[in-house]
């Protein structure tokens, strides 16, 4: 088993930075660059992976902080788990998910604390089947490839990494390891994004032509979080990259729309950001001249705006805003010859097929959910919702991860998955800082896109 | 005064076609076009231009079919102008205004009739102030600099012209004949628009950052105008352009909300379609299989996104769909540092000075319109409404030009505007053609925005 130390780790994510940044310096013209060159294979695909099959799955979690802790608790709630371990470097969190399962009448999980790389400990063992990681960015990628050369699978927060190099290093460790890697995506298990799936298998809206994805979510409140808590690193992402910090929310649902990877896959991508306002002009308001929030300089644009070119030929726009003061929304829009769908609010107009004319959008889902709610919504979404987590996504994406292996069934998202969705952020910015420039977008699956199988009736 | 014949016309549109097309085809990597070097001054800058007061303004009309027999019937209705002389290459239409005239008690205008070229016999008469243009795309730019050269001002139907070659033909006329050259763009003139200009220039939105435009209008029924109509020569642009066909009704407010050519103005732009399905499908369905709509090949993504950057660093995201089965929509959305406004549906969310929290829409407009209502709308709405022409948009339009006009004040656009809004379509073509290759945009106004005014208050 390889072991990432702190050297390595470090040395890693700069030379992915430094390669990435020479590359877009060197190339006037940006198209076909060399850091999306694969390197070379060192395992066997891994799409349509099914693992052996286990009848309990013991379960370890890298991090139990605001993410990790609702993990923790939702987990706890699952037929055919067993929480055997969990590490932080807090101390305060670790007791909180102790107490919790404690009180559930679960046994207290062992308990991981104090170093960066006190995790490794954990991964040492030999009786845990899953880990799941829910840490700063930073720390997915060395994480999750530490967890698969320890011979477990991994299931990741979102992003999956943050660098081209990243993606190729965790897709080649899952190959040579043969072990699940799967980006923690539950936007594609909320009832809207399975209706709208359900709805897309049964060729409502004819050819697929065009969909919206984005993340506008106001979160400069989180500049609050200097010591602590999410925006203690989160906010750190702004003053070091200009494209789009977070794609994989909205982008997850209509890449499963238009089968990525399973018939079709992303071909090249433009980016454009707006100004870098916002985040500069509440540290001003917020906090004294003197603090760290106003000693930052915050490059991000304010609004990116990303055009995604499939092989088969449709765009797919993508937004990211998490500054704007404006409702939140992840556009979740799928357009075909034969009419479109649109989240925030929730609307459809068909040609054929609709309750109205397609000059008005339809507001009224109650219709759509009777005629289209997915199989699996209608099997487990009175549970989900029970069991809470952004609305029951949440516990339905644990139910399915449980599920698929306990039962030996390929898991819904694969490693291509989360590292096609996730390289959008590094290839945002290498567009953004290129004028705008075509950039190529590595086709992880080294080819096995085209023999992918649809992601159909999830759990059916 | 120079006459374009028939020939040089053909000429003129078949070497801007031919030349676009070389250098993309040439520049591998298409920034920095050779296509788009502003050709040499021949005149003066018109920006702010004056033209002598009229008293009484004499207007004549090249083209009074669907579009322009609204401008007549309007036209008629407003002070101090008289319809001298009108013309078609259709007989039935000429009659038609002639008609409408005469039974308003209007003195019967002169008609010129038959040949293409019939108008500019016309143009040869010392008696007309004005010329109002609403023909065929392709007729926009040789009658604009036709009529131009015959000393008179031009009003133009949207597009201004369909190449970058004829908008600094146009351009440059403009300059050399200091005559004005305004393209109708109406939508400017709608309450909504013009009420968002009143926020805009009332800092209600903070530092500007990210506009949305569209012209998304389901079209597909005018392919069954095959002889005469609209849809006999507008459907055939969709075998001949990939790109964005028709920008300009929701670019015109965007870029004014954002003082394009007064202060910032656009610098590139890149752009993608989707798959071109949507017309081939209808053609299929509504004609016979030997009928000459199932003979074209449709080239036109369904779907065009086109993302403009500006020099002041803002971006526009502009979209086209006139075929796929959907409600209208022109996005009509601006945002700045404290907060949104978009249209279809409207609404507004604004962290300071809204009526809610900017975590949800407000979709109650009643508010907005007593505070922020355009003086010119509160001048003339409603007999702007009661004249009709799509809400009194059109008439409100028309009112402008002829007070600009009597009074000796620049017109609201200019020519510059005209060929900036409309030269994103043969751009985005480009950019289409060449993997949506950023593709810089021509700055008409040869460097004279940066001193431009801001178009405040209009009729204030």
């Amino acid at each position: 088993m390889t072991k990432m130390n702190r050297r390595d780790f470090l040395k890693a994510a700069g030379s992915a930075v430094g390669a990435a940044a020479l590359t877009t310096t060197l190339s006037g013209c940006a198209q076909h660059n060399a850091s999306n060159i694969a390197p070379s294979r060192q395992g066997r695909s891994v799409m349509g992976l099914v693992s052996e099959k286990l009848d309990i799955v013991r379960v370890a979690f890298i991090g139990v902080g605001q993410r990790g802790f609702g993990h923790v608790k939702r987990m706890s709630q699952i037929e055919g788990t067993r929480i055997v371990a969990i590490c932080d470097t807090h101390d305060e969190v670790l007791t909180r998910s102790v107490n919790y399962l404690v009180e559930q009448g679960v046994e207290a999980p062992s308990v991981y604390k104090g170093a960066e790389l006190a995790y490794q400990d954990m991964l040492a063992r030999d009786d845990i089947d899953i880990v799941i990681i829910s840490t700063p960015w930073k720390w997915h990628a060395p994480m999750a490839i530490d967890t698969m050369n320890s011979n477990k699978h991994a299931f990741v927060e979102v992003p999956l990494a943050l660098s081209v190099e990243e993606m190729w290093d965790i897709v080649d460790t899952a190959e040579r390891t043969q072990r699940h890697c799967m980006m923690m995506e539950n936007v594609n298990y909320g009832r809207d994004e399975l209706m709208v799936l359900n709805m897309v298998r049964q060729g409502l809206f004819g050819e697929l032509l065009h969909g919206e994805a984005a993340y506008i979510h106001e979160l400069r409140w989180q500049m609050k979080e200097v010591e602590h808590k999410t925006g203690s690193w989160r906010t750190d992402w702004h003053t070091k990259r200009n494209g789009n910090l977070y794609p994989t929310h909205g982008l997850g649902p209509v890449s499963q729309y238009m089968n990525i990877n399973r018939g079709d896959r992303f071909d090249y991508l433009t980016s454009m950001s707006s100004p870098s306002l916002g985040r500069t002009a509440y540290a001003k308001r917020e906090f004294a001249p003197e603090h760290q929030r106003n000693q930052a300089k915050y490059i991000a644009g304010d609004m990116n705006t990303t055009m995604i070119k499939t092989v088969q030929g449709r765009s797919i726009m993508v937004q990211h805003d998490t500054t704007t003061p404006r409702p939140y929304s992840r556009h979740n829009l799928i357009q075909g010859t034969n009419g479109v769908f649109a989240g925030f609010p929730n609307r459809i107009a068909l040609e054929q097929g609709g309750d109205k004319s397609f000059h008005e959008w339809d507001y009224d889902m109650q219709s759509w959910y009777d005629k289209y709610d997915h199989p699996l919504w209608l099997r487990m979404g009175e549970e989900a919702q029970r069991n809470g987590g952004h609305g029951g996504m949440d516990f339905l994406m644990f139910w399915r991860m449980i599920y698929c292996l306990r039962n030996g069934e390929p898991l819904d998202q694969d490693v291509y998955d989360g590292a096609a969705w996730s390289v959008i952020s590094p290839l945002s910015a290498q567009s953004v800082a290129n004028r705008s420039a075509a950039i190529d977008i590595p086709d992880f699956t080294r080819g096995a896109w085209q023999q992918g199988k649809p992601l159909g009736i999830i759990g059916a």
